[in-house]
């Protein structure tokens, strides 16, 4: 059951992630001043399937255990956020807006990791490096916001 | 608990259906050739809205049942899929990767509504307008593939 648990929540966060390839960078992000310590982009599929990969293992690991209601319900708030950023930021080309979405994504992945701590340590542990490399998100999308202010829409 | 848990899931579904304000209809849809059938615009948000409520009252009665564990992990991959149909049909105009990324919906919202129903039969039934929903959003897009073959990303 672990595994088709594991392959379900695989799926939602390769559904989420599916923007990362549909909304592509692109000439505009090109052409943004960004911050000196902007990864690569290389970086950000790399990072994401390794993310994916441990919140899909933290979900699994909950969904089987008791009293998971209020970690099953941010797990599906978080995801929905996730796959938010992409349109808004590559779509719509909306810096300002991007930064409210990843803001939002952030609480909600604090939240769950929370969550998840109270019923199963290891998921929680699980949930670290991704809060983590969403507050790096959030910096870089701050600092393009700072450093672009004629492109902001 | 009951009434968090509801508040969270609806969060979920808002966040998908944000993607609906973003990325608008606009002067494109209404140059498309649609069927004769097709509900008027403001229909769809006022559906979406009944559904949601639908929605997220189904997430919590089952978050908060034992054996829970695949009719929550099915739940967090249909509202992964479901903020996605928007931006790849209204932002991107691909109208034929719409009608799969309907499809890989309607298959999660059916396999969601099955795992919902065998821990609690409300909880099942509350997704069944969804699906229907969601098999008539699928016909709109199908028409309109086979409608407009010149305008075919």
């Amino acid at each position: 059951m672990f595994w088709i648990l594991f392959a379900v929540f695989l799926a939602a966060c390769f559904a989420a992630g599916s923007t990362g390839g549909l909304f592509p960078p692109g000439q505009w992000y090109r052409d943004l001043t960004k911050p000196r310590w902007t990864p690569p982009n290389w970086v950000f599929p790399v990072t994401w399937t390794t993310l994916y990969l441990c919140m899909a293992t933290a979900g699994a690991r909950v969904a089987l255990a008791e009293g998971n209601s209020l970690a099953m319900a941010l797990w599906s708030l978080q995801i929905a956020l996730n796959g938010l950023w992409t349109p808004v930021f590559f779509g719509l080309r909306k810096i300002r807006l991007g930064l409210i979405v990843l803001s939002a994504l952030w609480l909600s992945v604090a939240a769950t990791m929370i969550a998840l701590w109270s019923v199963d340590w290891i998921a929680g542990l699980l949930f670290v490096p991704y809060l983590v490399w969403v507050s790096i998100a959030g910096a870089l999308n701050a600092s393009v916001l700072r450093l672009n202010p004629g492109k902001v829409a």
